[in-house]
């Protein structure tokens, strides 16, 4: 076939979920890539493989990674999730939900797939616009892992492949991610982005990442399709 | 107190048990580090967590990541352990023990849990003499990950900390660090090294891991203190 395989960094929500209806489109192969990492919004998986299996990957691989046996992180431990935070609020340093390293473990994990499969493109959903100040989202670190990757593997050595981190989404506006995806024909009513979700995936409206998401959305004109717990109120400004 | 605190990457062989004892030799309060990764030789656990013991950690971590999900390596799969190979066969190419983006995967885990600790200072026994053909041994590869580390997280960013990465053995003949290990009072017949061991934990005497180790000692004038399935004869030339 000669078809270029690519790893895809999968949470199943609104950002990863565009990012591989982008690479589907460039014409990559997608191996979508999940994490177990002891999160306690755990469904997202479910709607990972949902979402994975929509888009015809090739395979979706959801790797067990123990971060929870370090603690440090609203994410993974009891420590409660902040709720109704101001943009304000969330521009102003690292939020509790920061989980230490995590992008730099995923791409890890993302380049040892892509060594398995000699696959030299990664993507992955991260944004420097809208994101929430987490340090490994920004494009200066982004370099420094490509740089990384490119010393870290045969590929990079003997192979003379140059390995690429593609990252579609990181100076795009919450807007224009949800404007990219919905061109490309992505169901975000299948995605779930919230980070304190009910048993039954409903997103909570409240946390950073719903009103992050709700705010795209309206910047858009469009309503969410995913499902809330409360009948959520939203203002642009 | 004030003891600064370092992670240490333990595999409970030669190399990082040797690394350990020059982390508590410099002060450091140590976090010693394990992977359960899917290896065939998870033997090595037990030795690293009674070489940990015995160093007097703070704590010992062993976290389970699933490289085995990924295949690719002789050491995470059913391909054979090449055996009695030359110093000459060794140094070409890299060789199908590797396992894909090991120490990026490792050294990601590792900065997760400093991060969380709030440790700046991680030890790591790569080794660029004796390397093996391993692309992630190289200094040039561990500055590259540095970089990222203090790109990476809340303290290169906030901080105003910075991420060490300490290779105490990267410019070392295998003679030397076993020079250095006895120097500090390392006890190696507590250590395993081989890629091939027995269920009871005698090491193969004929894989590269174990021809490296021989010849180290043979070179330092001393005798392996470590268990060998069979009577082992070794020539330094």
């Amino acid at each position: 076939m000669g078809e270029k395989k690519a790893v895809v960094l999968l949470s199943g929500g609104l950002d990863s979920t565009t990012v591989m209806a982008v690479a589907k489109q460039q014409g990559f192969a997608v191996y979508a890539l999940s994490f177990d990492y002891g999160q306690n919004h755990r469904i997202e998986l479910e709607f990972a493989a949902r979402v994975a299996a929509a888009a015809g990957v090739v395979r979706h691989a959801v790797v067990k990674v123990d971060l929870r046996a370090f603690g440090g992180s609203a994410l993974t431990s009891d420590t409660p999730v902040p709720k109704g935070r101001s943009a304000e609020d969330m521009g102003h340093g690292v939020p509790v939900t920061y989980v230490p390293a995590r992008n730099t473990v995923f791409l890890s994990l993302a380049l040892a797939w892509a060594e398995t499969l000699e696959a030299t493109d990664i993507f992955i959903g991260v944004n420097a616009l809208d994101y929430s100040g987490y340090p490994d989202c920004r494009p200066e670190f982004i370099e420094a892992f490509e740089r990384l990757a490119n010393l870290a593997t045969k590929m990079g050595t003997e192979d003379g492949k140059r390995l690429t981190i593609h990252t579609p989404l990181i100076a795009l506006t919450k807007r224009q991610i949800v404007e990219l995806g919905l061109s490309l024909g992505v169901d975000y009513g299948m995605t779930i982005t919230c980070y304190d979700p009910s048993a039954t995936g409903a997103a909570c409206g409240a946390c950073d990442a719903c009103l992050l998401r709700l705010k795209g959305f309206a910047e858009a004109g469009v309503v969410d399709p995913a499902t809330y717990r409360h009948f959520v109120r939203f203002s642009t400004r």
